[in-house]
């Protein structure tokens, strides 16, 4: 709060902005698609190699599936965006799969959904992040012991950016997605040439064989291959995004929320396939960096590089486009995580309107983002990558649960909601429909995606949704009973009276300042109280309170048998409030500011544990007095002052039934 | 502060005591022998194998000086006993190196005294405890991976026996020091009886020979010969606790000490002498852990036992009594540090009193003892164990530094107030010349200790030291200035009027309350304030305000461009502030009283902003509102009541030249 962390944080976050100019930070379509369609572009660097490592665990033997996978993929992406264009004209307000799944399946399904894609958000983050770091060690194979460090810095840098606010980083953001959708449009334009000129470009790993973990055939096999399929759609991940901004998209909202889909689609499938075709042409090997040192016939020393790496040096070489595409890569996908960072605070400021989360995330800061939602995202992020060790094949095995959790509930959602609204016309029963295959279809990868994952880590994931479930619903049934608690049924009684004490622990200005702040408040009864713990310090006080102190302030001194002051202090307010039922005390103690971080050592400890004791005492208010130190004087006038005049909306006197002025909505 | 916690504090620590009962923990000599002498008593276990250990850095050649070693000490510990036990009379109240040395020769010099009983408080702690535990590991060796472990355990329970207060350590305590005596005493009889009988004990490294690490011969022999005489000085250690304990003692109190320190003298120098005589008898080696590896001919896997424990098991066999030896030197050890429980919050709390530490450690705790001090040391030593993996050997390097430089400095001292008091009989100048020795001889072992030293670990004490007395003298100077600023100089001048303002953040019981506690001060103005973040929330209040809230309290309503409340509040503050020079604001906010660990983090997190944050405005108090949430009720009932009735000492009207009453002196 002082001036040097002010001044560092308005340089880092910028100036405050106000409510109205919400309606300007309004995305179009080309900074909406970096925005929220970062993450399903970017994850086509990662969904091919995904396959091929889950299919190896079979030796080479399966690799030819790759394509059929991969077909089924593209069809997957075609029906849920689909599905979710839709969502998007349905829902202009926004259409995440918990508003969805609230409107028309109910709490219960809402906060399972909400659970999800909380936990998704956090992997967003962690697997593009570190996916993206990957992108970096491919290239220089050196940094690779430094992947964790590096991957905590861009969550550093992705904070600072998001506390900024959301148009800035539109901007910042959008150079790195279309660079990197340039430079995979290039790579295939290159490996078009050089197919159409007789060659065939091999990547690094061609001549490697694998050592199979499994014998791939019967049950082994199918098993195999569904865990690749699983693997594979990573790539459907994000599109969630899209659906839940539509507010923040331009006029027609709607409309160019479902167009940046549509142009997104498009995108990631090509991408996606043109990278698998290239995979196979130019015989990419992986392994499971679970079950490693299968790879025989690589030189000493080699470190994997991703398959777009290995496919980007097979076809472009060492030059220019291959350093460029390695870049662009490691940016969009490290940009990727910025969807997250849209999504994740914005769906913990509705769960918190809904009484779901700390009230602490509903606030929005002065940015116009949801602060402490972003710094709650980041921290936990920050914790997978270290835990994990920044390794992103790991923390993909975590990462597909919760958004087919989340795909399933929002399109069952959506095939109530044709249900419930509007006439039943052909087009409703045909979107209906559509819905209802999107929902059928990733209720089916659901499955296979626990069944095949189970193992690997998405135990975690399941344990930790159904735990933020409890946690929500606990803390809503805490915020009622409160509510419940609090709510007004009669006029409030006015205490009896109220009587004003005090405490002195020497003769100094601070307490005497106390004493005068006291008196002109004009209490009904006003005494100074001083426990003895030193006598010296008490005979001192005795002496010069006649000389000093406001006059008509009488000094009530109490013995402190254990030379504690606290203990004395609550009985002698318990005493005063024994013998007058219905009366209220106000203590009021000296609260020293003080300015320098080691002062707090020196002063004031005595003071807070006061300060609590006294406020559980029923019929007590503690009235703090500040004492400023030379230090805290300073502090005092570094505070930033807003020089804007502040409306008064309007001015309510109880005693008089006319409203003073109409109050002016904002 | 909940009554589980409380109830845990008083089985562990006991019932509180009363200021009087501090008479009756007067300890008798025969309790005070163990409380303050266990240190020097003890460090016997350990010295002989220190000035072995340096010794054989020049291989074996170097033994038989061993001998003339263990005889220039004990000349020393006479010297430093006579010099003592002059102290005991002269400051009957307690003569520590600080306070004689504060008197005698300044403020700096008590302050670097100060500086080095503290360290070495800490020290003789660590030191104690990582001996104790080697006497365990020598007897059961397997225990050894578990010292650190083991060691930090010792501190926990010794934290707590001493948090209980000092007589039931006295108790405690005496079992295993006059055990220790007792089986040193029957160890020395056993080994006269086996040498009258014409047997030659020998211990388990008789047959060990050492490679030398340095040939001593010219002035490396000099330099070796000098270390080991600096190490064995550790046996000198702990003096100063008795001559600082003098008012804990029985009266008549100085006569107590200074007989207590002959009686330990006697003790220490015997013990001493005999277990040296037994170490060269049979044979014990022993290598620097500093610089491992150069004993030959032992069986594999042998782990060097303590030099006491190998003269046990060659002389009394692996019975009974070298159980008992074992475990009374283990016991002995870690009450040893018992010592350092004694002086250190001493020392802290009359450091506090005049503020030359925090005023934290100066209050006594409610069982007559210091408990803060207590606190620091355990965590100081604690962190020393752990930071030196409770190798004693490693740490008594740091030890003697401290010791010497008190020693010197309180010897010095003496001299000089020989010098300053009383007229200059012959009893007074031979009391002088036996100080004056004192110092002398101390100051040069300073150096001998300082030089042979240093490299080893010492120069982290020299650190240390300057380190804690610019820390003092720095806390010395804040409190300082604090006093002079807040020294009274004129009778206080009342405020010119007060205002009273309650942030209601929304309508609920607890605002109304906390409205209705303001009105019942009956304030000269009083409105309630609203800031504007939400529209539904704000419309509720405006409609729900005249049906509950006390009747002629007005309500403002203020606009938040920024969406934030703390901001506003504060301008309206400062607002009326600047409307009206010379008055005072007293805010009114409501602070929830939780009652379980996790409510702080759904409640309240505003209310700490906004008090931190006005309590920087001058002209403002803060008035804090409990409103308990029904956790909080249970824990407020739950709170520890005092049946007895306080004494009002005295009460003192201002406004009446005549004091009511005589004021009671406790």
């Amino acid at each position: 709060m002082t001036t040097p962390w002010e001044r560092v944080k308005r340089t880092l976050v910028g100036r405050p902005l106000r409510t109205k100019s919400l309606e300007r930070q309004l995305l179009p379509k080309r900074l909406a698609l970096p925005v929220f369609c970062s993450d399903p572009i970017s994850s086509v660097a990662y969904a091919t190699e995904q396959i091929i490592m889950a299919l190896t665990l079979g030796g080479l033997a399966l690799l030819h599936v790759t394509g059929w996978i991969a077909l089924a993929i593209v069809a997957m992406l075609v029906i849920i965006i689909v599905s979710y264009r839709q969502t998007c004209y349905a829902y202009p307000g926004g259409g995440g799969a918990y508003v969805v799944s609230r409107e028309n399946l109910g709490v219960n399904a809402s906060l399972v959904a909400a659970s999800a894609l909380l936990v998704d958000y956090v992997l967003t983050v962690a697997v593009s992040v570190a996916a993206g770091v990957d992108a970096i060690t491919s290239y220089a194979p050196g940094l690779e012991r430094w992947s964790v460090a590096l991957s905590v810095l861009c969550i550093v840098l992705l904070t600072l950016a998001n506390l900024r606010g959301s148009r800035e980083s539109g901007r910042g953001f959008a150079v790195p997605t279309y660079a990197f959708i340039g430079s995979v449009y290039v790579l295939f334009l290159a490996a078009a040439w050089r197919l159409l000129s007789g060659e065939r470009p091999r990547a690094v790993s061609a001549d490697f064989t694998i050592e199979p973990l499994y014998q791939p055939v019967g049950v082994v096999a199918v098993f195999l291959v569904l865990r690749a399929f699983a693997s594979g759609c990573t790539a459907l991940t994000g599109v969630e995004a899209v659906s839940n901004g539509v507010p923040a998209f331009r006029r027609p909202k709607s409309r160019n929320a479902a167009d940046t889909l549509a142009i997104m689609g498009v995108l990631s499938i090509t991408m996606f396939s043109g990278i698998t075709v290239l995979a196979l042409l130019t015989h990419v090997r992986m392994t499971d960096p679970d079950h490693p040192g299968r790879l025989a016939g690589m030189p000493a020393g080699y470190v994997e590089p991703t398959a777009l790496a290995q496919i980007g040096e097979a076809v472009l070489g060492h030059g220019f486009l291959y350093a460029l595409l390695q870049a662009s890569t490691a940016a969009i996908l490290i940009m990727a995580a910025n969807t997250a960072y849209n999504g994740f605070p914005m769906l913990a400021s509705i769960l918190s309107a809904d009484s779901y989360l700390s009230n602490q995330l509903h606030k929005r800061g002065d940015r116009l983002v949801f602060s402490n939602g972003i710094l709650l995202l980041a921290t936990a992020a920050a914790v997978l990558l270290v835990v994990f060790e920044a390794n992103s094949s790991r923390l993909i095995q975590l990462y597909i649960i919760g958004v087919f959790i989340s795909f399933t509930l929002s399109q069952a959602g959506m095939v109530r909601h044709w249900q419930r609204t509007g006439p039943r016309t052909p087009g409703v029963r045909r979107r209906q429909a559509v819905n209802a295959l999107g929902a059928t279809v990733t209720a089916a990868v659901l499955v296979i995606v626990l069944i095949t994952k189970f193992a690997n880590g998405a135990w975690l994931v399941c344990l930790a949704i159904p735990g933020l479930f409890a946690l929500m619903k606990g803390i809503r049934r805490h915020y009622d009973q409160v509510r419940a608690a609090t709510t007004p049924d009669t006029p409030v009684e006015l205490p009896g009276g109220a009587h004003a004490m005090v405490l002195v622990s020497r003769l100094g200005s601070p307490a005497l300042q106390a004493v005068a702040y006291a008196a002109a408040t004009r209490p009904a009864g006003l005494e100074a109280v001083h426990v003895c713990t030193d006598e010296n310090v008490s005979r001192e006080l005795r002496e010069g309170w006649e000389r000093y102190a406001p006059s008509s302030v009488p000094l009530t001194m109490i013995d402190s048998p254990y030379r504690t002051s606290v203990g004395p202090a609550l009985r002698h307010v318990r005493d005063w409030l024994a013998l007058h039922p219905g009366q209220i005390v106000t203590v009021y103690i000296v609260d020293y500011v003080t300015g320098r971080w080691w002062e707090p050592a020196l002063h004031n400890r005595l003071t807070a544990r006061l300060r609590d004791r006294l406020l559980l005492v029923p019929g007590v208010l503690v009235t703090l007095v500040p004492y400023r130190l030379a230090s805290g004087e300073l502090r005092a006038e570094r505070q930033p002052r807003d020089a804007t005049r502040l409306a008064v909306l309007a001015r309510q006197p109880a005693d008089d039934g006319d409203q003073a002025g109409t109050p002016v909505e904002d």
